[in-house]
């Protein structure tokens, strides 16, 4: 199930590229290119759903799932002293793909969250070594 | 499996007052006493789990299964226009209790997400009509 122009499903598909960190029948998780922290990772399903309102209940499970798997890699991958996961739905929430997504972000104390306009495009070396880290501790 | 001084168990465990919407086997959803909207709930496992690290992989699919029908109760039940979906882990996070927990938070075009030092207890009557309007979605 998947949609033509979603940027999410073509890497699901193989046609758009990115820093792959966890593959499985269900889901896929890769680093998310505009980084709240190094680390900062997408999980999301293989299927195309919208959002939280459609997403079936068995597929919300295997999201959480790898949500969970991708929380401990990333904490060790990166050294977190704490990690938040997000996920937002619709034009007023912030949601910028329309394919469920969950944000896994690296949070270190004293460090206020940045607002969404304050962030900007990773550099594609560091974003493969990052990616490198995680992988150790999937 | 409870902690004593908990206080998200002492509400699954009807020791604390709460504006309770759902309740199942596994999980228990209420409403935030400082939200950042009308309609924030928060969902918990009834079992305590300090966070995403060390809950098991089938009490993860319960929570998002009930965070899923509360999302969709929330949105309609304050006529939402979009839902934030939230969980934080460790005090870097800025996790307050440590007993695993969701926050589905009303999101409304063009307003700015507070900050958490800028939330402020809610009016408790206006906690239990909100409560009521969600409730009829459930």
């Amino acid at each position: 199930m998947t949609e033509e122009s979603c940027q999410f499903c073509k890497i699901v598909n193989g046609e758009n590229d990115a820093n792959i960190i966890y593959e499985d029948e269900k889901t896929i998780a890769f680093m998310d290119i505009k980084p709240v922290n190094d680390g900062h990772t997408l999980v999301v399903t293989k299927n195309h759903y919208m959002n939280i309102y459609d997403i079936p209940e068995d597929e919300i499970c295997y999201l959480y799932r790898t949500v969970k798997k991708m929380a401990v890699a990333v904490k060790k991958g990166v050294q977190a002293e704490g990690i938040s996961v997000t996920q937002h739905n619709e034009k007023a929430a912030h949601q910028q793909v329309l394919h469920i997504h969950v944000h896994v972000i690296p949070r270190y104390q004293g460090q206020r969250f940045p607002r969404p306009e304050e962030l900007s495009l990773a550099n594609s070396e560091r974003l493969k070594e990052t990616a490198e880290k995680i992988r150790k501790y999937v």
